[in-house]
């Protein structure tokens, strides 16, 4: 459908302006009467607006072939059509219906070719929030996009702030690096360079820059794909004979796989739009115009969920990581997962159980949150919080030091809790007490448990990570049955006193009587209900007593003991007399003196 | 110099013919009178036979520019020329002198081009042994390479192993990966399709498939550098102008970097010889012809010091891993370090001190062994002995353990020191019991003091490399101080025992009484000379009793206690009685039952 006729035209971040312009879109599913369910989905460098195969019967430029993210999106599916009304459209510059340098130029009768103005991500996404003007959808409840669809979804937060409640970005990056830049040069030299090319200008010919083309998606291809993956797939297999021919026809299995990706790319996709593309791409720079990544990123109102994969290597988890501490570093509300998963930068369109439980979850309780009024979500007798045990737990039954914890927690405050497991404390602290904040854990599992219970939470390491969190950024920083695990204790602890206004630490005492007879009566090194693991199989590296973490905060901190719990597990009470020796658990609160 | 003319061929891996053979070939330094210092260097795919810029001034085709590894050969430099004499040529199917696919046909008058039969890596070194004939060189003190020069240096240990007394394999694979041959198959693309190819018939029609070479250069480039020296280097910078340009031209730093390399070599290097090139490191597979590496590496009798680079992400260390764990499933003699060096597959080329301190090392204690006939070294009073604390050492003076390790070593029996630190434990019990063997350790700095002391070391981490070593392959397997800090102790106590026919452990005893009464009577984790750290910053995460051990053996191992030592490291001798509350340190012999 045409947006932009010649005199409206599209103001182009290169200070050009485009007009007219036809924009290829679908939809699939309903808006509802609040109009609050609408989904933007994103497309990457080579896809187009048939993001799904299932849609609405009624949709006029029906396709009966499946769409390019099935997996994710259709009825029942994690963005679920039959409760999201979910709006694809092809991205400026494309090749697939809508206006792009392969359109025809109104000013010549001809395609544009290399006179179509050279556009930028903020220019996809300005064209998309027009589409979405033309459909009457004020506000998005996400937008959701993977690699050059994940840059668009952050330009989406950042440009239009009130026009979406949450971001999905997967597998992206605010800028590609040095290296990803270097691969896109060379696929384009390779078009460039082509014979057929003729500047652009083929169209008419009969011919166009194919070999170019071919040559630069081979590349793509490369860095779409893990080594690992490319290993699984191919190995060193030849792909028609036994042993080596001894001439340069194209014989491992990984070569002919690429000529057929390379030849098959040419008939779909024009090259132009790649070029024009891979521009876009690597002029993307989420920092700019301010040049801080921070102050651009804290335009953002939404809710984040970012998604990488360990095995990409085109846009690796780091730069994901760039992200998730800048949100956490301005206290905004970002839930992330790194998922191990072989398939590389693909695997956004390969891998649904991860991806899928996290987006399902995040986006369900999203719309919660929109459509109640209240804070409070109904998960109160929700059977996953007696389902898994959280990780650092060391009694077999409901964990005591959480009541405990509970009262030194003021209503309506925030909290962040390292190690938070599947989110249990933070939602029995949501229920009990109103608070805000945020979890930490390594655990994918324990990460989509948080995502399904509206707790948001990041994937770091507690050993390096804290150093992102913002002086005094949380009312209460929370340590519950961790400190023995972490590497490098001390450190982790002057942060937490950095971050909160108070911290909360439980541990298992070291010295508690049974430990101590095993140790001075019997030579052996101790074993108890919290410390249960002999010498040769344990996770806990830290051992300490009341009294060692009573001497490391008056030696080692500029803090004071506000509160000092000492408990016995087996009787589930506190301990008033002879702390060091009849506790088997303490639980302090510190604050800075 | 002409090898071979035309009545006495080259008989080549393809089963094809070639001949005449010019060798484009340089020498450093003087053969001395033994004839066994001479050191074969190999080149990579674009080198030549100029590895180095300083050289015998009676060489008739003295060039005076640098070579191509200035950085490790010439007089002083690690292949040092005052000592050693080196020999590099040009490799079969090169454009640098060696007869390739741009030299005449006899047959025909004309350059061979694509006529020129397919050439292996196997077809190189054939090449180069006969020109080792040539010069009178028996045996080889050491072959040395890089990446392709790597896959040759390996190719001589496999195929000529009496010829040569180690090999020097440096950021090489025995095998491409699926990815690698991807890249080169791109890169041949490029120039296959390039319009001026003329099937390989370009040379006398004034043009060359130059734009095809450069795109294949550019991408070669991405490969040779890791994404962090990328980014060092050019980062998002652009090179002329201070803001976006809005067009095709480059604009990047990194753009402009490669279209200068892919320039610069355009005028350097053919084409074709770009195509024979990686074609043949395609068709390298080690494992070939019996299709079993370990069969094949087994056919070497030289040692082997293997060197990778952790930031090299086109032969990652797994792969110079591979060879590593095969040799020491062979039993075979080899030294191993993956240097921790930032600049990617290049490195090779740019790093020096870890690298040269490995090979002038590992080179030097190479000729002393075939120099001498007695195998003791002259390393008795050397002062680094007492120059460095091995990591695991947890007293400041001499290690009262090694003392008592030393009875429990038979003469001439066969070592294997997990934790070896610098190798003093080797070199003491090579001294005083002629022992043979090798030591695991992580520390780069250990890696070259064994090196330089003869040592042969591997970098292994305990926890996952053990299986790696043969049943009973050696008489005893050493763990000294280093239990304590190990991940899985279960686990590598019971490789030890396979490996082994016995085993030594030591390691502090955590129900030392001093240690006993702190926990008992303080209530506080206790510290002692051997367990020296706070709970907050400590490396020690196992801590155990003598009975702890001696319980563990009876119930965890199917074990015998051969001997046990109780020591008291204060009074330096062995304790008899209460060793469980009297002793700091024990020390086990254990064996299978």
């Amino acid at each position: 459908m045409r947006l932009f006729d010649g005199g409206n035209k599209l103001e182009l971040e290169s200070g050009r302006q485009l007009g007219p312009i036809d924009v290829a879109y679908e939809t699939f599913g309903t808006l509802n009467a609040n109009r609050d369910n609408a989904v933007l989905i994103c497309h990457a460098l080579t896809g187009d607006a048939h993001v799904c195969g299932h849609y609405d019967p009624d949709q006029v430029k029906a396709k009966t072939t499946g769409g390019w993210w099935d997996l994710i999106v259709g009825p029942g599916k994690p963005i679920d059509t039959d409760k999201y009304f979910v709006i694809c459209s092809n991205c400026l510059g494309g090749c697939m219906g809508t206006t792009g340098p392969g359109s025809i130029d109104p000013a010549t009768g001809k395609p544009y070719g290399l006179s179509f103005p050279l556009i930028t991500v903020r220019d996809m996404v300005d064209l998309q929030a027009h589409l979405l003007d033309h459909l009457g959808i004020d506000k998005l409840l996400a937008v959701v996009g993977g690699s050059l669809g994940g840059m668009q979804t952050l330009v989406w937060a950042n440009r239009y702030p009130d026009r979406l409640a949450c971001a999905i970005p997967i597998a992206t990056t605010t800028r590609l690096s040095a290296q990803s830049i270097a691969f896109d040069a060379v696929g384009r030299n390779a078009i460039l360079r082509d014979e057929h090319f003729q500047q652009g200008a083929y169209y008419d010919s009969g011919k166009s820059p194919a070999g170019g083309l071919a040559v630069a998606r081979m590349i793509g291809h490369i860095t779409y794909l893990s080594e690992e993956a490319m290993h699984a797939k191919f190995g060193r297999r030849l792909q028609h004979k036994p042993d080596y021919q001894y001439d340069f026809a194209s014989e491992f299995s990984v070569e002919t796989y690429l000529d057929y990706q390379g030849s098959r790319f040419v008939d779909r996709f024009d090259a132009n739009t790649y070029l024009y593309f891979s521009k876009a791409m690597d002029y993307f720079d989420l920092a700019q115009p301010s040049g801080d990544l921070q102050t651009e990123l804290a335009r953002a109102t939404c809710r984040f969920l970012v998604i990488s994969y360990d095995s990409d290597w085109l846009f690796p988890a780091s730069q994901s990581l760039e992200i998730v501490n800048t949100l956490v570093s301005n206290n905004q509300d970002v839930t992330y997962c790194n998922i191990d998963c072989p398939y590389g930068h693909d695997s956004f369109l390969l891998e649904d159980k991860i991806q899928g439980g996290l987006i399902r979850g995040f986006l369900d309780k999203t719309l919660e949150r929109l459509t109640r009024s209240d804070a409070n979500e109904s998960d109160d007798a929700d059977h996953s919080l007696s389902r898994t045990q959280p990780s650092g737990s060391i009694f077999a039954g409901e964990r005591v030091d959480h009541r405990f914890i509970e009262d030194f927690i003021a209503p309506n405050s925030k909290v962040l809790d390292l190690g938070c497991g599947d989110g249990q404390l933070m939602r029995r602290l949501r229920r009990h007490k109103n608070i805000t904040g945020m979890g930490i854990t390594l655990s994918e599992t324990d990460i989509i448990a948080c995502a399904a219970a509206g707790v948001s939470v990041v994937q770091y390491d507690l050993d390096d990570s804290l150093a992102r969190f913002d002086n005094d950024s949380y009312d209460t920083v929370m340590l519950s049955q961790t400190l023995q695990v972490v590497r490098r204790p001390e450190e982790v602890i002057r942060q937490m006193l950095r971050i909160g206004r108070q911290i909360v630490i439980s541990f298992p005492n070291f010295a508690f009587w049974r430990l101590r007879l095993q140790i001075a009566l019997r030579g052996r090194t101790p074993i108890s209900a919290a410390l249960p693991d002999a010498w040769y199989s344990k996770t806990s590296v830290n051992y300490l007593s009341v009294k060692d973490f009573e001497e490391f905060v008056r030696e080692k901190l500029n803090a004071r003991i506000v509160r000092k719990i000492c408990l016995s597990s087996e009787k589930g009470k506190s301990i008033g007399l002879l702390q060091n020796l009849l506790a088997d658990e303490a639980i302090f609160v510190l604050a800075r003196k």
